[in-house]
């Protein structure tokens, strides 16, 4: 099986060459890497953050294993030459539109969190993000009003099939876990979000078993501080669930710890840490490489059919952790090699 | 001097029955009061959510204290007839386009936040929210597609005008502060954060003095709770202000503590607490009245001038809490009416 890695800005080299290393230790004779460029690394080779060659890549691949993007050099350019288009791109282009980032504190981070080791130590939950739609992806652009003024404008919009089939992974995911389910929109004041919970209602009719409740976003922001132990499953849309899995993740410690996947409806998938490319600590050996090998895991169980190498990772992580590997972010000092090597000696 | 009275509804008459309480302790002669229908009790009585004569009355008042809107009952009304079109169309009518949102961890209620204490003992900020435009307003609807779906859509948009005056607001409260801003967008996403980004930027020109930032609306979720000490004052959009805001008083303790003031180019606001209606628990005598008397002292000291007064209040809420007084929500048991009693007894 081909696994396509594009480690892409910043930290991202640094986490996925770690995350080979895990992944070629486990020996599955099976998976074979190709890497390409992406993002501003791809922009200054190629003149554009997302080759033709690397989206090719993309599709033949049977998972891809992301590092992160974004560089700050790019920042003045136009927008469809940005790193940030390139995951755009990624997930629109392959149709990756179920964003999966569980949350949840290893008991031995419990230090790490900026909540109350009782408050924290409650986090298991997974939020579920819409990742082709939304604000993200409608009509955007500049224009002058009619008397002059400069004006940015994005067009925010779901239409009915895009909630559903988002809400079905929310649903099918609260049926895997504790069977709640709770819709995050802003349906007092948006018309997306009235259409978002009227669809995620009417969605609930196929699954009787799972309790589902509305959350307005600001309120869900508000509670992920306050008792974060009280979700199962957060299901929500583009925008609202960047900002509330990263608000999740660092309830949950480090966001150098949390992986993710967004994988269409065959399965396929994507998978990247939740963290960015960090330009400031770039090239230093300072990256937690956690949350990238963490997400190879998953895609070894999502994607590739490997459950018990996938498990065989997480354990490698945990016994690393409970052996007291910890880098800046957590605390400590290795380096991301060094991190690396605490998870290999782990794993054998 | 006129004080307009909008108790609302859930929880907001008995908040505003202690505020009010309060406001006639301190025997400030000049001070009137007027009371209004709005929201869903307003909607109930009159059919509109916001009746001409509230509307009449807060723009004759010389100052406005609100409680809360929002109403279970009324959620399947047509979006106009909404209870939180009151408040929205408060803000609008009369423009009160800047919200300031003071977060501060009160010293005696550092075990009510679910942060670690020696991260939450570091708060003290001011989020600068936008508050007549965004998402908020722009046009929006329900249409169906070409192929006949359901699409709900909203047109998020800012001008460079209005970017400019509430980004003034942001220096001028960080020059009477610690000189430090940061501007909360989406501006690797959104055309609207461009714009935004770029009239921050221009507007910089004129505060040299001022410290400016540039933050993701998904990292500020995750620096709120990671190391919330780093802020000073945030300005940010209409919809990014409404999670951050609550989010961060969550990081300050309770939702039931903190204040707001809206106001408009001539310091004339609108001046209410950040929690909701919490029609779970109204007419209870559960709530915790604290957020709206201490936003009665924000009225005192921006729009009538009397910040003696407002002083006193403050001392009296932080005395009553050094006594030991507690709602539920701080994790005792005293009633709306008995913490009034706590506050009117610590300022006489
Ligand atoms: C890089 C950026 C465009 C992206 C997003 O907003 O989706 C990132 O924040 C994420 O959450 O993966
Ligand atoms: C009631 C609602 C419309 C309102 C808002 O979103 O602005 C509220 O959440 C607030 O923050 O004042």
């Amino acid at each position: 099986m081909l696994i396509a890695l594009l480690p892409g800005d910043g930290i991202g080299p640094e986490v996925i060459a770690e995350t080979r290393r895990v992944l070629e230790a486990l020996s599955l004779d099976s998976l074979h890497f190709e890497e390409a460029l992406v993002g501003g690394a791809a922009y200054k080779a190629t003149g554009h953050p997302l080759p033709p060659e690397t989206l090719d890549l993309a599709r033949r691949a049977d998972a891809i294993l992301f590092g992160a993007v974004g560089d700050p050099d790019c920042d003045a350019l136009e927008r469809h030459l940005r790193p940030e288009q390139a995951i755009l791109g990624l997930r629109k282009e392959l149709g990756l539109f179920a964003n999966l980032r569980p949350a949840k504190l290893f008991p031995e981070l419990a230090d790490a969190s900026a909540l109350r080791p009782e408050v924290a130590s409650q986090i298991d939950m997974v939020i579920v993000r819409e990742l082709n739609g939304d604000v993200y992806f409608g009509e955007k652009g500049m224009r002058t009003t009619a008397d002059g003024k400069r004006e940015g404008y994005d067009i925010m919009s779901y239409d009915e099939d895009e909630v559903r089939r988002i809400a079905r992974v929310g649903f099918e995911t609260a049926m895997a876990r504790g069977k709640k389910l709770c819709s995050v929109d802003k349906a007092n004041v948006l018309e997306t979000s009235q259409l978002w919970r009227d669809v995620v209602i009417e969605t609930a009719q196929e699954y009787p078993d799972v309790a589902l409740s509305h959350m307005y976003v600001d309120n869900a922001a508000m509670q992920l501080v306050r008792n974060p132990g009280q979700f199962d499953v957060i299901v929500t849309g583009n925008l609202f669930g960047d900002i509330l899995s990263d608000q999740a993740s660092m309830c949950a410690g480090s966001i150098g710890m949390l992986p993710s996947a967004s994988l269409d409806s065959a399965q396929k998938g994507l998978y990247e840490p939740i963290h960015g490319s960090a330009p400031d600590i770039a090239g230093q050996g300072k990256a937690n490489p956690l949350a990238t090998i963490l997400s190879a895991a998953m895609m070894l169980r999502y994607s590739l059919n490997h459950a018990t190498a996938a498990d065989r990772i997480e354990r490698a992580v945990a016994m690393a952790l409970a052996n007291g590997a910890r880098s800046p972010d957590l605390g400590g000092t290795l380096s991301t090699r060094e991190m690396g090597d605490a998870v290999l000696a782990a794993l054998t």
